[in-house]
């Protein structure tokens, strides 16, 4: 196990993994990449030479087991260093889409001199070879695992450098005032400025900002990539699960597909609009003669808390629970939506509930879960309650915790340097503020990374990516 | 849904769907198939043209969606026809592996103008094409679904032509033989003979002992394509289900992945040796107060006819039991293996249990399923008892029912062709006899079907294939 771990991570070595989903499909295709990407394929492959031939050229040919013998027939594309996603030379076999033969066509690259590949250590050489930065390769993930088309937005702005060249831009001004400023201290007994205090604090400014909107833009980014967590609270009565269905629909099906859903959280999750909405559905608010269930009280509030939308339904027929009015009310944060449900059977308006709804600042939907009415406008008050929160550049939200705290760490040293122009902090200081906030601009793009850092980012992928 | 059904499988359409397994992955490739592929594929594609590029070339470009929005960047794999697996021009166009993107590709590419493909499209138009006989094609499914390395070997055979070849060879010989025959009847009256019957009957002879030899391969080839049967019965307390967690070990996992796993009706697989064996665990033959629970009789009855190897598992400290015995007595056709369980208990052998494996023409073994002592030698039996059923040339075992009906017609109709020989039937009588032949041998490589058979075929296939 040493020499594994010796192993592990070396560039030096072949790799290979299957890059297609587990399963049985029509075909898979399996990824050799390294120095010796063609060399080893070409001792399982019977056809023309790959290490003769063209990059970017497919060929037809026969796939060998361990033992020499036919394993299967299929396609080799070549894909020559540099011109490759990681960088270097690279193979993708395509093969039928069998468990078995996926595992003996690993068998047998293995054999031939190949290591498995770890999670994301195709992106990982990548990331090392400069096709990508950091944050260019955690989109690729959040793109594998996108869910709704806001989330893919977020993640494809992100992968094709939006988010990289805004920050990057910011960045080599401050370098630039950086050195300027360094420059003065070397002068220090003459007391020269060679760096604009102006202009630096105008950049600081500016910039501050920048990361200011993007930190606060964290927790919006987040319930997009997760799906937008809506709290369904109410009276057991109320008609919650009538109204999930009705929201929910037959999407059910394809949602549940999602890597990665979790079950016991989550009870059911749609697409509406653009985004994914994760419906925590509570057990739901029982009174039993005259006693409340503390269980379902808290199980409600827990939702509520965690929820950036609040779906208060009660019945049209009946006065609002006090109980779920409450625990609404408790949470100032979210978006609150009072749900009128069953106004099939009364034509009036429930009783006290426009005033509900105006203490709350809850925008007030009527229903019917039975006969579908008002239930697309409810879909459209979702959308809108998300919409409201991510402004026009919605490709700039931050969606990833470990670049939320870096930006956050660049920002609370950019206000120091903002501070100190303002206190006329000497030279010295500022400069060393602002040294920090460039290394946590670099450490967000992943110019500085440690080993710990690449290992915690790269073992969330998936094998074969 | 006229017009649709009106489309379908036309192949003037081009066709698309995605050929990997269903899930998130680290990539998924599109397929797109038909006249049309290159111009349809490049509306939806930033990057160099794929309508003017070489057959075979592999390019990076930027993927659109529907509203002509960035979906993706991936790789466009050009084939043209007639080089491609369909013999049409064919694009491979690999993305992200993300559910999401794989669902807002097909949506993008049937904007374009393609329809969604329908299972196995894809193979029937290569069969179509002429690039595969029916054989072929079949056993491009029978490789998707191969889950051991016998399966494999056999699909893998067929797949490259093995099976068809030799039928083909026998098949034109009849065909000239017949043509000879037929030429005599224009000549009636003038009693010639330009068909040597001898040489006929050497020939029908050898074609009907080829024809015996596959038919009778048909039960142990649909046995390893499936996985072979092997019923487990015994008393309840013989230690059945620690015997086949010793069997079968850690491989559970990796046999439960495969697709098309029958739970219910399946206990467990195990790949042990080439072969994929099912393990049906029956409940157990329980005695309750003197009187023997029928359900469990039945149960066991039940598997043990569909065995192709029963194991009869007995404590080797008590006799063994005699309902067992019984129901073991009653399946001649099946391997019988008598396990003697718990050999760590007791140094002596079972009572009685020599007498009961003469008896019943069964193999014999002592195991501890505690210890694990016996059980690397019960795997190597359970291999041995199928490795006797298969001949040399394994890779000629027929799997498939649909050509075990036409191979076993054939038989029948070369059979009827002896006997006309031998007794001295009129010309006329055997040619119609040979004719029949004929046809059912083109049954089997396809070159006579009817879509109600290339349906029944090509529906079983994934989508995407």
């Amino acid at each position: 196990m040493a020499e594994t771990e010796k192993l592990t991570n070396n560039t030096a070595d072949t790799i290979c993994a299957i890059s297609t989903p587990h399963g049985t499909g029509g075909i898979a295709v399996a990824r050799i990449c390294g120095p010796d990407a063609l060399r080893l394929t070409d001792s399982i492959w019977k056809g023309c030479s790959l290490a003769s031939a063209q990059s970017h050229s497919a060929h037809l040919g026969t796939i060998l087991d361990s033992n020499g013998m036919p394993l299967d027939q299929g396609v080799a594309t070549v894909f020559r260093a540099p011109r490759s996603y990681t960088g270097e030379d690279t193979v993708e076999l395509s093969v039928h889409g069998s468990i078995w033969i996926q595992r003996e066509l690993l068998t047998s690259l293995c054999n031939a001199g190949c290591r498995l590949a770890e999670p994301g250590e195709f992106t990982r050489r990548a990331f090392m070879n400069g096709r990508l930065d950091l944050t260019e390769a955690e989109a690729v993930a959040d793109m594998i695992a996108s869910s709704s088309r806001a989330a893919h937005r977020v993640a494809i702005n992100h992968l094709r450098g939006g988010f990289s060249k805004r920050l990057d831009d910011l960045r080599d001004q401050l370098l630039q005032l950086a050195s300027l400023v360094e420059l003065e201290l070397d002068f220090s007994e003459e007391e020269v400025e060679f760096a604009s205090r102006t202009q630096l604090r105008q950049l600081a400014t500016e910039l501050h900002a920048e990361l200011t909107r993007l930190c606060r833009s964290f927790r919006t980014g987040a319930a997009i990539k997760q799906g937008i967590p809506v709290a369904i609270i109410g009276a057991t009565n109320a008609g919650k699960s009538s109204l999930l269905n009705a929201l929910v629909g037959d999407q059910r099906a394809i949602v549940s597909d999602i890597h990665g859903t979790t079950r016991d959280i989550v009870e059911d999750s749609a697409e509406i609009g653009d985004y994914l909405f994760r419906f925590l559905d509570t057990a739901g608010l029982r009174h039993t003669e005259d006693t409340i269930e503390q269980i379902g009280i808290e199980r409600s509030r827990d939702a509520a808390r965690r929820a950036r939308i609040i779906m208060l339904v009660c019945d049209s027929t009946a006065l609002p629970d006090a109980q779920a009015l409450e625990i609404a009310s408790e949470c100032s944060d979210a978006h609150i939506i009072l749900v009128a449900n069953k106004c099939d059977l009364t034509e009036s308006a429930a009783p006290g509930l426009s005033d509900a709804a105006i203490r709350l600042g809850a925008t007030q939907v009527k229903i019917s879960a039975k006969t579908g009415s008002g239930i697309e406008q409810l879909r459209q008050l979702l959308v809108e309650a998300v919409d409201s929160e991510t402004s026009s550049d919605a490709e700039l939200l931050v969606t990833n915790a470990r670049q939320a705290q870096a930006l956050s760490d660049a920002a609370d040293s950019t206000s120091r340097v903002i501070n100190g122009l303002e206190s006329g902090l000497s030279g010295d200081f500022i400069a060393q503020d602002i040294r920090q906030t460039i290394h946590a601009l670099n450490e967000v793009s992943g110019t500085i990374t440690t080993p710990d850092i690449l290992q915690n980012i790269f073992t969330r992928f998936c094998i074969g990516k």
